[in-house]
């Protein structure tokens, strides 16, 4: 099961000690940049949209199966299934945000925590049943 | 960016004709089991969460950019970021569940529509944006 990234997220964040731990706690707006061959892809997403955006998680490590939640060392460990670190063995990030902005195959979205250069993986449109 | 398998559905649901389109409509409850070598993962995951269960859409088609939305041929083609198609450039798929029982490294989740022995990518928790 290979992924093949179908963008790139061209984010100010540019370092993982600068993001913000989710989207809705101090993301940005970021500019999701769709493979050119991949254009036909995007008809129909427009403006206002609420989206889900699955990322590859680059920097993340695959062999950790418990963390400390939130980085809190006086936290009990837990699970990676039972928390949302990226640390963990498929590490995709999933982010909901709303399309702000397009330009061609340039989608402006956020708030969105996700570091300059992360692979973009999938762009779905969140169900009206579909938590948050 | 290589996925690896961290368990299997194992669901009444045996083919994809059988399907519901999504888990609301139709889904029922399926076990996942979890690779054994990963059950440190699952430790804080109990009855009643929601979760996020990723998916490898195993019998997708990955080289459609456009479809007839929920398989209408009436409809006006779209671009698959547009829809919740299971062709798609990476055939990931997002079910929201919850978990009904745990049995060791087997969780009964649902409702699900995902078919016996669609691979699982990975089990996140549902964020909840103001926690009671």
């Amino acid at each position: 099961m290979m992924l093949h990234p179908v963008g790139i997220v061209r984010s100010p964040i540019k370092t993982q000690a600068a993001a913000p731990k989710q989207g809705h706690e101090g993301g940005v707006d970021a500019w999701l940049e769709v493979d050119q061959s991949l254009i036909d892809a995007l008809d129909g997403v427009s403006v206002g949209d609420e989206v889900i955006v699955i990322t590859w998680l680059h920097e993340a490590k695959r062999d950790v199966l418990k963390v400390h939640p939130r980085d809190n060392r006086n936290a009990v460990l837990r699970g990676v299934f039972a928390t949302r670190s990226q640390d963990r063995p498929n590490p995709l990030g999933l982010h909901p945000v709303t399309v702000k902005q397009i330009a061609g195959n340039r989608l402006l979205v956020g708030p969105i925590e996700a570091i300059d250069n992360t692979p973009v993986i999938d762009i779905k449109p969140v169900l009206r049943r579909f938590p948050a």
